[in-house]
């Protein structure tokens, strides 16, 4: 008994991958599979075979990862090779990619994806259609990179129900609201500096303004509570507006400022699902997370909460999990259990249409920064209002500035718990008074994250 | 298509269970099964029948959930019983727990286990024994209870090589030095608070004198680096000695002290292998790890680091893990998939024997804490010694104490980087000298945890 068994030895056939996309993942995707082609090969009990790489831009240069033959400009390539057993897609966004894994299920080839855009606007109708071809769909990369998310909720988490998920899915946002807290520095900065690091996009929004967030809690809730949520149903703010004054204060009062995801299922069975910047207690495991990293804490009704966190994204960690659900994939053809784990909602659940309440019904307690100019009656006014609409405060401060300054006072206040909805009806009002300089800072406060 | 598809329409036939063991968790997971009935019929696709629970206690009082008819007194009705497919050991200790898993693996049938002491002494030849008879061996519950640990090892890193693991596995003596640190009463205080709070036997030895975490090291770290690691080749340290006094030091310097079960490949492939209690910084992941939780970090070569954590004991959180794992065996059962994933190292691997470090070689800060008497010469020679030890101090206080006083004066260094041996040596000598009133309490400093 040798510690290295020769993979020559192997008896089974290759498991033969077609791979749309070759991007860094992609790559790194290549890169694995050549690197530890002999661990893989003893784990899984045969080798993969990469047919075809279909890739885009044909002049880039390409890793040495991608041998003699592979490349492609085709898809069609992989699409109509009736011995490709598996079709990775890397390609990301909807068209073609979501036509492309359409026709690879329907041709009856299992599908690893990165794609949380794809899985999060037409998921449903993609796990139904695997399920009726009997064919494996796997996408552990397309929420959280290399953080094995998808797998605890499909497994770990079969026996018990699951009442709430939370979490840091946007490593892009988390890397500057750190920076932000970190440094000292204000959201421009920050911005510019997760560019520089090549954790941010050219163009940003979709990380920044909570889009990337929603589509993973889209993917999540689904798999989690068995809903047909839609990225649509997801109250969703970004963290474009919280400036170092925010940070500074939040530190002041014991908190951190994260982008936080929620997912609950609300007494009555209605879930509340929303992504919006949270202050929460700098004690808390969710505030030690800095960086790019994510984590998420997954509820069970019998487990309790359970951590995971990690590496959301980069070549590696992802690629990792693409190639963690190939072996996945190619146990399930080698012992001829395809479609072993139901896919309609990878919890084997018929997926529900849910009640999505309305984050206005929330009642919470708030961080809200008023900018005043410094006239007498001000304070008075803005009291005024908050009681109109019984939003009580629990702590005040007020900035103090240099003498003959003329810029605005900070004036912030930590409220009781109170009404999203009266809050946001309250600033609407204060914001139109005369002696308010800019838009009131209103972030939601969560003790118990 | 209905949500709620009946149970009764499935046409495959159950899946079904002998339980050996009823204590808590045994119940637990009886309770569990009548609770989630139906979504496990909907999860795995039939249903799962217990058909015999064999206890000890012919006296005590059982839960509802055990059935009339199910309750055996002999594990012969279930090891004889041709139509049971799954065992499940819950009774814990070696024997007869042993005999009866080999014995029901050798007839065929899978076996789901919580029994962590009988898989880090027995382990690698019941798996090895599963792996010939083509049956499942599972037993996520063993190790973290509800933490999904094992699963993530075996299938979410199966693309990577796993380079290291850290972690707190042992949740009574994290519960006993959370309270010495929120609470500062010293360790019996916080001891007799675990028993009363349940988190601590009666006879908390194994707890807290590092024997329980060393089980779990052994086995996850034979999952993780495929090695055939036994118990007996881990260092290992308990928390008896550690004093109200340390806990206070150490939070003066910016440190937690947890007990921390570390399992690494050095340079060269040899394995460092050892649980003692650790001082880390206080702002690290692990420090928020409060309570009775547990946590482990896994870090791969591809993936980086990636946490855990959850309750790793107590009667639902460890049952929920028995039954994912029931899921997952009735999965492979149905799809006639059983052994389709490796079971020898759970990962695929042979096990090989490796090398395994003596803590001595290590190199690393330690807290050192000498109990003098307060004697013009006694700094001088202490450090003397530590000289002649090459053992440098980058920081040293000493505490005041009541004018007129007999109490020893508690001085504490922190050293620079220094062999593990030489600290040994040092305190050999400086416990010898006669102005030291009691043993030096020394701990490592762990800066990257």
């Amino acid at each position: 008994m040798s510690a290295h068994p020769s993979v020559a030895g192997l008896i089974t056939r290759p498991v033969r991958i077609g791979l749309l996309g070759c991007g860094i993942v992609g790559e790194g995707t290549l890169q694995l599979l050549r690197d530890n082609r002999e661990s893989l090969a003893r784990r899984l009990g045969t080798t993969f075979e990469v047919r075809r790489v279909v890739a885009r831009d044909r002049i880039k240069p390409r890793t040495d990862a991608l041998q003699e033959g592979q490349l492609s400009f085709d898809a069609r390539d992989v699409l109509d090779d009736p011995e490709i057993d598996v079709v990775v897609e890397l390609m990301g966004g909807l068209d073609p990619a979501g036509r492309y894994v359409r026709e690879a299920l329907e041709r009856g080839k299992s599908v690893v994806t990165a794609n949380k855009f794809l899985l999060a606007e037409q998921g449903h109708e993609l796990f139904e259609l695997a399920e009726a071809r009997g064919v494996d769909l796997y996408f552990e990369a397309a929420v959280c990179g290399g953080v094995p998310v998808i797998r605890v909720l499909r497994e770990a988490l079969v026996s018990d129900t699951v009442v709430s998920l939370r979490g840091i899915v946007n490593g892009t946002s988390n890397y500057i609201l750190s920076r932000m807290a970190e440094e000292r520095v204000g959201y421009d900065v920050a911005l510019k500096g997760a560019q520089a690091a090549g954790y941010a996009e050219a163009d940003p929004s979709l990380d920044v303004n909570g889009g990337d967030a929603s589509h993973k809690l889209a993917i999540l809730s689904t798999l989690a509570f068995g809903a047909r949520v839609r990225t649509e149903q997801i109250a969703r703010e970004g963290i474009e507006a919280i400036s170092a004054v925010d940070v500074r204060f939040a530190e002041r009062f014991g908190f951190t400022i994260k982008l936080i995801a929620t997912g609950r299922v609300l007494p009555g069975g209605a879930l509340d699902l929303r992504v919006h910047p949270t202050m929460i207690k700098r004690t808390s495991v969710l505030a030690s997370i800095g960086g790019a990293l994510n984590a998420v804490i997954l509820e069970g009704e019998r487990l309790g909460p359970c951590m995971l966190s990690g590496y959301g994204a980069g070549a590696m960690p992802t690629a990792m999990s693409v190639v963690s659900d190939l072996v996945d994939v190619g146990r399930n053809m080698l012992a001829g259990s395809r479609g072993r784990v139901p896919q309609r909602s990878m919890r084997s659940e018929l997926l529900t249409d849910r009640e999505v309440r309305s984050p206005g019904e929330l009642v919470g307690p708030y961080y809200l920064r008023f900018s005043v100019l410094d006239r007498p009656d001000i304070l008075a006014r803005v009291a005024g209002v908050l009681g109109a609409f019984e939003i009580s405060v629990s702590e005040m401060v007020q900035d103090g500035r240099a003498p003959g300054s003329n810029e605005p006072v900070q004036l912030v206040m930590i409220t009781h718990p109170c009404r999203d909805s009266s809050v946001r009806s309250a600033l609407r009002e204060i914001d139109r008074l005369s002696g308010i300089a800019r838009p009131t800072s209103a972030i939601r406060i969560d003790e118990t994250a």
